[in-house]
């Protein structure tokens, strides 16, 4: 089964038990991660696992379909009307537009609970590799370093920036990186600098995306970062500039990778994404 | 060591870490869990525990701590603007109301994740206890039957009412009670009588208060049942029928008590708290 069929299939079997409860909590629940995006997170949790020789296939589909229900549950809080007050991503009404601000707050919630839910269940034959994986993946959403410790800089008067981008972006990658290992019973330490860099390299990408791209190919809102006053590597060294500095992570990234029996085939995976990190749209105009 | 200070001291060792982060979120977790209010859901795990003679206090100090912060979590997003909108809690402001709407959504994100990052550490000798805990504790917070479900039940136009309660209230304490069992590595299920009992008389004894208390006594607004069209057993059944009722229930918790080393204790305990769940002034008041 290919890497996305077992994202899919996964986050469906997730999702299903919610519909037995409140028909609009399941529904906005749903909306938050149907139709998918582009999962970068899972599929490289589930690449790296496969390249650590994973021995238990439940466990690295659960360690990544939960890290992808908890960064849908951050789109959702971040869309609220108390922070971005979205009316779309992915090209279709957010989940606080559709369902309002109430079910958006309780959706975000149940997505939070439902990651640790499945985690719980796909390691239910490997319970050893559960507190390394929750560390992991509680480390990369909580205080102080998470990512709602990174949504919180945005409160601060005098926020620490490179704290702000590694914990709201950066942490997460990381996660799915050390969490694939762990998955897949290796030590997971040497896998953090190739999920950090490819978390700078999507910053980076968004940033450029959110400067240049239309709403059209985005999918939401562009100029956010200007008008909320937030740091943007276009605005900051231009646009070659930051193209540049995307290449130059996406190699980091590739050197990053540790030895190990798929180093090949990751090497390969990691640039080919690491292109595919900007809009389609986006790539042609730029090109 | 007494209960509540295995309860204060684990709580304080969770928090401590999210002072490494932005400052106004960990001052607002801080704010949504100290100081502590009665504790009935962690000191019922931890009861359970005992009863079941705990072999390994760490997974259910562990266990008692989650529950704990996830009921905070949850009253920290049921004061945000879009539900009940509260300014006052434990005689005190609402985090909401300390910190803005923005900290609260993610004070109460952060709590939440930071529970499972407690239990994974708590469990981490223990880890085979691990997928037990996290079923029976996401069962009770998220969709389609926990907290979040309760919750969400308010934004449906017709609203099943035994699952509303049950859900937003019951689904805690049975979850407390099933966790001290499953920490101390006994059976669970028998033990959730004796929550979904103690569940109930505390919605009755909430109803009670919301209905008969004065703000002063309660420390949070009252008559919100009315107000905002929830059903409430005073409405009901008139305050004696209420009382009555109250009654009956803690009985049915003591019976329900599964044979164990420590029933004794525990009988003497269930009666004692369920006599304390209405507060000081209000006992008065009534009797």
């Amino acid at each position: 089964m290919d890497i996305m069929t077992r994202i899919e299939r996964r986050l469906a079997a997730a999702l299903a038990p919610a519909d037995d409860g409140p028909p609009l909590l399941a529904a906005a629940m749903r909306h938050a991660v149907f139709p998918r995006g582009a999962r970068l997170r899972p599929r490289l949790c589930l690449a790296v696992a496969a390249a650590c020789a994973e021995d238990a296939p439940a466990v690295a589909d659960a360690a990544a379909a939960a890290i992808e229900l908890l960064h849908c549950a951050s789109l959702v809080h971040d869309d609220l009307p108390c922070f971005d007050d979205a009316a779309t991503r992915r090209g279709r009404p957010t989940v606080q537009c559709a369902f309002g601000a109430p079910l958006a707050v309780l959706a975000g919630d149940a997505l939070i609970v439902l990651a640790f839910q499945v985690l719980g269940e796909g390691a239910a034959r490997r319970p050893q590799r559960l507190p390394t994986l929750l560390a992991i993946i509680t480390a990369a959403t909580g205080a102080p370093a998470g990512i709602a410790a990174g949504q919180a800089w945005e409160c601060e008067k005098q926020p620490d920036l490179g704290r702000y981008q590694r914990a709201k972006t950066g942490a997460l990658f990381a996660a799915a990186t050390l969490a694939g290992a762990a998955a897949a019973g290796a030590p997971a330490e040497p896998w953090r600098a190739l999920g950090e860099r490819l978390g700078e390299a999507y910053q980076v990408a968004d940033d450029i995306a959110d400067a240049m791209a239309t709403p059209e190919t985005l999918g939401k809102p562009v100029g956010q970062d200007a008008a909320l006053g937030r740091p943007n590597a276009v605005a900051a060294f231009g646009l070659e500039g930051a193209l540049s500095h995307l290449d130059a992570l996406a190699e980091a990234a590739v050197a990053a990778i540790p030895p190990c029996r798929g180093a090949a085939a990751l090497r390969a995976l990691t640039l080919q994404e690491s292109r595919r990190l900007l809009p389609i749209g986006l790539t042609r105009r730029v090109a």
